[in-house]
């Protein structure tokens, strides 16, 4: 029987699609020029044991299968490939549970970040990664990722919030990894491996979370620069102040432009980069923490900073700040960098981009998780300029030599996918590749778990 | 040439240990009844490169390796086999670098937990991890076993501090895995995979963990209960209320005599059982939490319950629950458990606990990182006594089974090593000790990291 025949008979019907204009829906992610092939199928299930069903059909097939969420990664890594099975997990999307005396929640991969955390609100519970693209991306591509956010600064990654997980393994078994418990040290951090593997060690089809009381209310301190390094030797002042701001974030003027040009928010200043900081202590101490805050932005050459006591004004900015991305990528074709650095790089990695910008000819826009040293720099270009897409892919590769040579990594957050294997090649030692080599075939002996992503 | 030569000319000649005197004080760890053989030889190495030529030569003579810091194991982990090789790291306890900006430390291996919380003090920042075995446990051994503690009902395990390291592989490869930076996804999590694997697949010579700046002074809360089970039913009200306490605590009244009758700190009180509770939150805020606190004890029905204003009082309290393992130790052998439940089974389990205790005539005496459900009952058995020996060790298989039965795992912090082998097997599907198996052969080919301990 073909593959197809074998999933159309195991499979409910509307889980089998072959639609050519949905399937195209379901080709690629968000990362720019990254290759993708037309894939075979694209099967939506709905449980576990369809997912599993899935597997274990491609194993006898030795057919690739290629994981996916909502499709918002911004390396590749959710790319089809020629022939593929794409599973997409974007419909299992239940909560299964949040227990509030325990403090955790299990959800099926497909549950968008937002969802989760509303969810987890009405329990009195935060969920505390956010990355940028809460609106829309799911746990579980957060999970293959380990996305990170705004919060990361003081509250980390995705990974430190994943307890446990259910799992279809790359010999097509349904397994459950890690614990549900406060602690747990049994056998080997398998989930903690699935962390940020992209897809390529396992089917995530349930996730258990840690969560947080919910959060403390934020001040918010906001600051102008006139420049980029001025803005990143605040970063570097609040790090040396002591202070773990509950986000510290970077927007240059051309994302607030693009911003104000798609939704209006009229946020357009008289300033060529913003900083964005809270404080979530609670009480005096918090106070005395934004006002620390303000002096370091000042100190530091701000022309205008202030502890904001407006609500709407604070959150306006950093909606601007999330929808930074979305409204660049209206402009043009965005290459998105993720790279981070040690805070006390932070100034001359961006003093760096704004030069590779101008040695390239590539227009550069800046968003960053500043705090973190982990920037993102959009290289954007003209549509249908293959010129000028050469010129960004070779400023992109400079950016990532200028972040290794710093002491930095080519990925904070976003993942290898496709866009960063050459980085990872890079950074890693020869002998720490053949370790996930050998990892990854241990646990996808037929290598049909996203074949070709992160490394070859 | 011999593997003994070939150490021998190798290595300066102070690094290879033959004295049998000295050698036999590397047998084992402070696990109880778990097997240990004679080491051919112990090897005190100084650098990563010494390790690094230890391991190829013993790939050389496939000669097994054992690993150990300052073997205050409970679990055997670090016991020596028949004709292995022991490093020893206890030597190598530089602390190499304080990053106060980036708030990381690097560290070798042998670093006493202590010595690095102190040097860290020095300039404002607080590495949480705090086993009570911190006056005398390497950061080492701690990432090995990945160890908790006290403080990690509020600031986790050794896993969420460890960025990076530097490991000697089963290839006898010296490689860098993780990141110094704040955030980092570039490939596998093969530093978090070190992290709680024992020795089994790689020998960590180095260790960068990230640190937090200095903890905000704590108020303590103790309280004192007629029954384990009143106690239990506190720690669920602690945790019902939205509290998260810095610690909580239990001891009871035998680990409490025991602690006086050696150290003679006049701690034995009208009470059975303890609850140290701690509360870190700065100013008012923390207060009511200390108060609500108070409240979730008394009505739990403790007989007296206190916000202590003695610092020294409560510092005596928490220095008699670090002095209780080895205040039981000088009364006979002691088995130590290390069962994690969730924190609403916490009075079910300390009761089933007092009931084993009485169907096996093992006296229990109880420790418990109760705030995390994480349990130590203690099974104390008279010296040379085969027939108590034989029913503790029945009393702690049961509760292993008991701890399953309520959702929990066989180790919240002290490791599988030999002691809790048939209780992985019990906890984890046969398909998931297989993917151990298959990352174990990956990374360890040769199989000769610490072979036969965690699984077989």
């Amino acid at each position: 029987m073909s593959l197809l025949d074998l999933l159309r008979t195991s499979l409910p019907a509307d889980r089998v699609v072959l639609d050519p204009d949905i399937v195209a829906t379901y080709h690629h992610d968000e990362a720019e020029w990254a290759p993708y092939g037309a894939p075979l199928v694209v099967v939506r299930p709905r449980t576990a044991d369809e997912v599993q069903t899935v597997v274990r059909a491609c194993l006898a097939h030795e057919t690739p299968v290629v994981t996916r969420g909502a499709g918002t990664g911004l390396s590749g890594g959710a790319n089809a490939t020629a022939g593929c099975v794409v599973i997409a997990l974007d419909g299992m999307n239940a909560i299964v549970e949040i227990d509030q005396l325990e403090r955790y929640a299990v959800v099926q991969p497909g549950v968008i970040n937002d969802d989760l955390r509303a969810a987890c609100a009405e329990h009195g519970l935060w969920y505390p990664p956010d990355p940028a693209s809460s609106p829309w991306s799911t746990i579980g591509g957060n999970v293959a990722t380990n996305a990170g956010g705004l919060c990361c600064v003081k509250y980390g990654v995705t990974r430190d919030y994943v307890l446990g997980m259910q799992v279809v393994t790359g010999t097509g078994d349904l397994v459950r990894l890690g614990h549900k418990t406060a602690k747990g040290v049994a056998g080997y951090d398998l989930a903690g491996l699935m962390v940020g593997s992209e897809g390529t060690l396992g089917i995530i089809t349930e996730i258990t979370v840690k969560l947080r009381p919910l959060q403390d209310p934020q001040r918010t301190v906001a600051g102008y620069f006139d420049s980029i390094v001025d803005a990143g030797r605040a970063v570097s002042a609040v790090a040396a102040a002591g202070l773990t701001p509950s986000a510290l974030e970077l927007i240059d003027r051309q994302c607030l432009v693009a911003v104000d040009a798609w939704k209006n928010m009229g946020l357009s200043v008289d300033a060529n980069v913003v900083l964005l900081g809270r404080v979530d202590t609670p009480g005096l101490i918090g106070d005395q923490e934004a006002e620390k805050m303000h002096a370091c932005f000042s100190e530091a050459g701000a022309t205008w900073a202030a502890v904001s006591t407006d609500a709407e004004e604070a959150d306006a900015l950093f909606a601007a700040r999330r929808l930074a991305y979305p409204a660049m990528e209206r402009l043009g074709p965005v290459l998105t960098e993720d790279v981070c650095v040690p805070k006390k790089h932070v100034p001359e990695m961006l003093s760096r981009i704004e030069q590779i910008g101008i040695e390239f000819g590539t227009t550069i826009a800046n968003i960053a998780h500043a705090g973190d040293g982990n920037l993102h720099p959009l290289l954007i270009t003209p549509r249908d300029d293959d010129e000028a897409r050469r010129r960004a892919q070779a400023a992109f590769a400079t950016i990532i030599d200028a972040a290794l040579e710093l002491g930095g990594t080519v990925t904070g957050e976003h993942g290898v996918g496709l866009l960063k294997k050459d980085g990872l090649v890079q950074e890693l030692d020869p002998v720490v590749l053949n370790m996930h080599r050998a990892v990854k075939a241990a646990l996808d002996p037929q290598g049909i778990l996203n074949p070709g992503k992160v490394f070859s």
